[in-house]
Formats: structure tokens, C-alpha cells, sequence
């Protein structure tokens, strides 16, 4: 039987996590997959108060730019991976590898695409909207918008599932 | 008879007063509990324009800081009570209370959320999505952003009815 | 029969340019009404970008300011006009017309109205989510919020059909 692909996004706080954790603790034998590195105060607090929320039960594996390779190297055995989160991981590919002629971010993100094609097991995937607010008159904060829009649309596209968090109930795409 | 708690919600200018104004205006004793408080011209014209939509037929009842009370002390008789909006009320307890240790406006979520798990009336509230755009740079719009998101996932939990108004358009989310 | 007014909005990089493009190439007789003038590098490589995308097979027309005359008067024998896009005609409007005491905004919406109540052929109208985040700070951005919210209330209204996309995924509203 294939594996599914869920992928959920919705806007900063909108429960998407809390609804792809539900969904991920319905497996036996999980992998929560973390593209956040934390570079500061706010940023370690959130993490840990996720890492709190998720509690037991979960093997994290940390890694901010090769999600190609973290998923298709998984040890076999595994019921479900949960990837939380692609907007950040986004940022990371931008903040990376951006510069001119650069090809980096494309590669990897049909990097990813190639392995949730022919995923190992069921692969649960939050993202954020972040396109939604005014245009912003930062160029690169509309290059990320871009860039994070992109892995959505692409993501949702060969997704088995997709929903939308709204105030923390869930809106069924796809 | 359980009275109805009603969540609606939507981006600015998305139509979501005018839905919970006419659903409000279905029933024949209405309250509206405005939390919007005139500090600049542009905030007066704003509540005077909307003070002018709603027309006759509604007491209005000024509350920026507990909701909690206000629903709580209706006269008995009141058929339905519209809180508009719960975005500016999280923006409200924020700057009121916000301090190093500072549990109150914890404290004044759970005494809404008590209330509306035993509502005099029908009460429906109108809340914001402001957690679609580009995280934004500023640490308060942050910190804002998370309060008022998990607000609006706590009340639209235990609301019997959920709405997204979107270009003017409802989507039922509950 | 009558024409369709089909209504198509989103936030940034959501889909909705390629699913009303998809959606206006089951007619035959296609015009591409264009709303942006290419006021720098980034907005010129954009405008490329989508001339690119949609390919042959549109007539191309560009009109910042007067859609309801573009619409009006085009030549009989069109099957379809997509419009692209109300947000940013919103904006060239603003930036046009916008004075105290200025009335000309109104009245170019109500004459776009007044040609969307009567469609001389099926008309197909992009828009974008743009109230979903935080309150800017700028109040220009905030006028603009509101012109641009009440456009898209307005003709979703009298549309046929509407649409949100999400991810590159359609939730239909309307």
C-alpha cells in the first residue's frame, strides 16, 4: 500500500501543529523531522515549548536544509515522519543559498518533491501562509514569499491530503 | 434550551461584521459589546462608521477589558449579545497587562472562555486572521500575533458554530 | 445564455493567476486584460513571467485605471476576458485618485460593477488576500487594505462563482 503525504498549513498559530501532531499520533513508530535551528532566545522558547507539546514518542532528527536526505535515509521500520517546518525550511534554502545564477534552492526543493513521490512511509508536512497580509516593501521578504509559496503550491500538488488551519479547526483542500 | 456560541472571523474588510450583524439581527433583544476604544481619529471614524451600519436596535455596551463580566452581568432578556471584536480585546489586554510574570491576561482568557461554556444568550463573536502575512519584525506584532491566535483557536474550540468570511463570502469551518 | 463572472482570489504565490488562466482557456476567443504597468525591474520580470506562462492564444490589453470601458469595449465575438488583477488596480486607483474629498475612486468600482451586471462575455476576475495579517503600520497600507477589501466584497457579490486558492488548491465559495 502507498504511504501518504498530508500536507497542512494555515497562519502563525492556527493549530497546524497541534492537527499534523494528532495526525502523526495515530502511527506507531514516529520521526518528528525539525528544520528550525535556533538562533536565538525566541526561537530556542518556541522550540522547546514544541518539543514539550509533542511529549514522548517521537525520535527528533534535526535538519535545516537537506529534507531530501533526512527522509530518504530514515531507518526502515518507520510508521510516519512529521516535517515541521517547510516555511522555515524555505528560509533556510534563501538564507543559504541565495545569490545570483544560484540553482541550489530549485535542486532541493525537486529534491524533496522526488522523494515524496516514492515516500519510505507516511510523510506528514506542516507550512505557513504567509501571502495573505500586504505586500511587504522588503524585496527579500517578497522573494521568501515567493520561494515559501512555491514549495506549497508544489508540495500540495503531489500531496494525497492537504488542509488549511483556521483558528484551529481544519478546512479540507484536498 | 443551550444558547448558541458563534465565532467569525476573516481578514480586514472581508465582510465578517456585516455576516455576524445579520445573523445577530435574527433575534430581537441584541446587545453589542463593542471592545474598540477611540484613541486616534481614525479609530473614531472607523467605530462611528460601524455604529452607523448597525443602526437602531442594538444597546451598545463599551467593555475593552472584561468581556468576562460584561456578558456575565447582561440583564436577563437579552436575546443575543455581539462582541466585536475579539483582535482589538487581545490587543487591549496585551497593552494593559503585558509585564515580566504577568499572568492576567491568561487569567481574563479563561474567564471568557467560562463564561461562553455557560452563555446567558446567544453570543456571537467577531474575531481577525492576522497570522497569514510575513512573520513580522517587530517582537510585540509577535507576541501579539500568538495571543490573539490562541484566542481565537480557544473560543472557536468551543463555539457550536465557526465561520471564515472571505471576500464576503462565508466558509463554514464548524 | 448569460455570461459567467467568475471571481478568483488568494494571497501571493497561491495559484489563483494559473488556475483563472486554466479556467479562461476552455473558451475560445480569450482576452488578457492587464492591470499592472511595469514601474520597475521586479514588476517588469513579473509581468514577463506571466506573458510567458500564459502563452499564445490571449490578445493582450493593458488598462491601470478605466476597466469597465476596457471591458465595455471590446470587440463582439470574445468568449472570455481575465482580468489581472483588482488588487493592483485598486492600488493604481489610489494612487491616481486618492485627495480629500475625492469621489472618482468610488465611481470607477461602480462603473466596473455596472459592466459586471451586464457582461458583454464571460468574465474572469483575479484577486488577492490582502487583510490577513497584521494591521500595517502605515495608514496608506491600511486605506489600501480597505479599498482593496471592499472591491473584492463587491464583485464576489455579483459574481457567479468564487473562488479561494490555497497552495495552488481551490476551496470554491461562491
Amino acid at each position: 500500500m502507498m504511504a501518504d503525504v498530508v500536507f497542512v498549513t494555515g497562519g502563525a498559530r492556527s493549530g497546524k501543529s497541534a492537527f499534523a501532531l494528532k495526525y502523526a499520533q495515530s502511527f506507531e513508530k514516529r520521526v518528528f523531522l525539525a528544520t528550525a535551528e535556533p538562533f536565538d532566545h525566541e526561537m530556542q522558547d518556541r522550540i522547546d515549548r514544541h518539543r514539550l507539546e509533542r511529549g514522548e514518542g517521537f525520535v527528533t532528527v534535526e535538519e535545516p536544509l537537506y529534507l531530501d536526505r533526512a527522509i530518504g535515509n530514515l531507518p526502515s521500520g518507520i510508521d510516519v515522519v512529521l516535517v515541521d517546518c517547510l516555511t522555515v525550511w524555505a528560509g533556510n534554502l534563501m538564507y543559504r543559498f541565495e545569490s545570483p545564477g544560484e540553482k541550489e534552492i530549485d535542486r532541493r526543493i525537486e529534491a524533496l518533491l522526488d522523494v515524496l513521490s516514492k515516500p519510505p512511509c507516511n510523510v506528514i508536512l506542516v507550512s505557513n501562509e504567509v501571502g495573505m497580509g500586504i505586500v511587504p516593501e522588503n524585496a527579500m521578504a517578497r522573494k521568501f514569499r515567493d520561494i515559501a509559496g512555491g514549495v506549497n503550491q508544489k508540495v500540495a500538488a503531489l500531496s494525497s491530503q492537504a488542509w488549511l488551519l483556521c483558528s484551529g479547526l481544519p478546512l479540507r483542500l484536498k
